[in-house]
């Protein structure tokens, strides 16, 4: 990296999850000049100590080189097992509130973005930690989503935004990704699927969309089993019985997920998709079969992380 | 054991699944004069060598006193992993079809009953082994259940079945102990939950069983993550996480199980549980909550068995 790039920085953002951490030196418009990845999330990290010597790992030349720049941090590591347990923000909210909820990790120059925390309608919480910065972070990037749209970012635990007025008016989540891999990994349902992971079996997974989407009564619990009774007959190949399942999976998220969106008015706003791309694109081939488009954003977390700096008054106001 | 009940009895049953062997030795009106258990099912049983060891170990005095019983087991023993693989009879089927498609084991003084399949409408295809003969056997004990009934076998693999005219005519697996035994064990959801288990808390059950009755769009996905975010919050105590859990998902089971009995024509007919009786009374429980009452009978494996061996002709006729 040259020094002209690390002169022109502005911020050290860091994207720090259950089981990564990503680093990210932005500049003065919010554009990332650098990523780092390490496999060093919130889940191997024990103590202040390890979480420090972490960040001076992936990031201690930037930092000693640029001691001034602000280090802001969102994701796992302002859970109870992070760094710091940084306090939920309330829903609605949005960039504004979160920006006046930063914690700042004791005798250490690195601050916390709060999770996100809601109550839907039954009185049942849900939470979010990491997302809520890439949805800001959306809005920047795509003004026409601040209006009204409904955001989803697949992954381990799913989550469903919906926005209003550039805040986040309420979010669900779904355990679609971990359910998948406890599922493979430790049920029935794994012992017929090949130990290694094959070519995609495209069809395969849209039968599984498509049952997911044809029964009218939703049972999830009842529908996994045809994951194993489809290979045991012969129906399905087993080297396509983990797309079937996924497929089955994806398909129940969406058909809850676009009835609770419609459940918020939102059912003609924008469907928008973050995360992981080839993820976003079996979501969107997914949310084809029921005729919804979306719009696949790239990773947002760093431009977010940037927005909420600036809220904050951390960047040089020379530069910002 | 008395030499007067052994030259009275006219079968060794065998309850063979796939963790669990249990005997029985039934006397000449399917009575139970005896019954063993051994943690020695088809799960642990590598060949046929073992299986007869097994047997040996379990029913071997029975065996040599009276060499002349008919052997008849069900379950797993008959799976492509099992004893001898029996191919499933076909779906309608009653005791009749049943009795007429035993399979002997090779060299062995044993027969095995088939298991069920059969195809619902969308073209799944769903499979029992064990649990046909325990309806053969319900429907022999409680007759007024034969003309129309809908009967559920509780476990981890719970079945639901349609009986008329003394057949079981479709039926349909929800994978809900299962379900509950990988979630605990290997996802997010187990992680605050005390490794003892405790006190069982009857209302955080009944609190899962009405969540999963007051979800409109049933989104067992979703309301999953729910086990998590009512800990991490205190609203629920970490003790009472798993019968929250077991809530949802038994929950879960009742409105698809409900939903789907009503479109077999069923909705007034009587409902039976068979299956371990601490599990049948928070079915019937949980039931209840839907306004539904259910009969619970005690293991009718051994009954069934007895009138599978007396319709295939194999019980000495003086004795039967």
């Amino acid at each position: 990296m040259s020094h002209d790039a690390l002169a022109a920085a502005n911020l050290i953002g860091l994207d720090w999850g259950s089981t990564s951490l990503r680093a990210f030196l932005i500049g003065p418009d919010g554009q990332v000049i650098a990523t780092r990845d390490a496999a060093r999330g919130a889940s191997v990290l024990h103590d202040g100590e390890q979480y420090a010597g972490t960040l001076h790992e992936i990031a201690g030349d930037w930092l000693q080189a640029r001691g001034d720049l602000p280090v802001l941090a969102c994701g796992m590591v302002g859970s109870k097992h992070g760094w710091l347990e940084v306090p939920y923000a309330d829903c609605p909210g949005g960039a504004a509130e979160l920006a006046t909820r930063l914690s700042q990790v004791p005798g250490q120059h690195v601050r916390i973005v709060p999770g996100m925390l809601c109550t839907a309608d039954n009185g049942v919480p849900d939470v979010m930690r990491g997302e809520e910065t890439q949805i800001v972070g959306a809005l920047h990037v795509h003004p026409d989503l601040a209006a009204q749209s409904c955001i989803i970012l697949p992954g381990t635990h799913s989550k469903w935004a919906a926005v209003q007025d550039a805040q986040v008016r309420g979010f669900a989540t779904h355990m679609t990704g971990e359910l998948f891999a406890v599922l493979r990994q430790h049920s029935v349902l794994g012992r017929l699927m090949p130990q290694q992971a094959s070519v995609q079996d495209d069809a395969a997974f849209r039968q599984g969309i498509e049952a997911a989407r044809a029964d009218g009564t939703l049972s999830l619990n009842h529908q996994l089993f045809a994951v194993r009774t489809l290979g045991l007959t012969g129906k399905l190949a087993e080297s396509s019985l983990a797309d079937y399942l996924s497929g089955l999976l994806i398909g129940h998220e969406l058909c809850a997920g676009l009835t609770w969106r419609a459940s918020k008015g939102l059912d003609r706003a924008p469907l928008a998709l973050i995360g992981e791309p080839s993820l976003c694109r079996r979501y969107a081939q997914a949310l084809e079969q029921y005729g919804q488009r979306a719009h696949q954003l790239s990773n947002t977390a760093p431009t977010g992380l940037w927005q909420l700096a600036r809220s904050a008054g951390l960047l040089n106001p020379a530069q910002s």
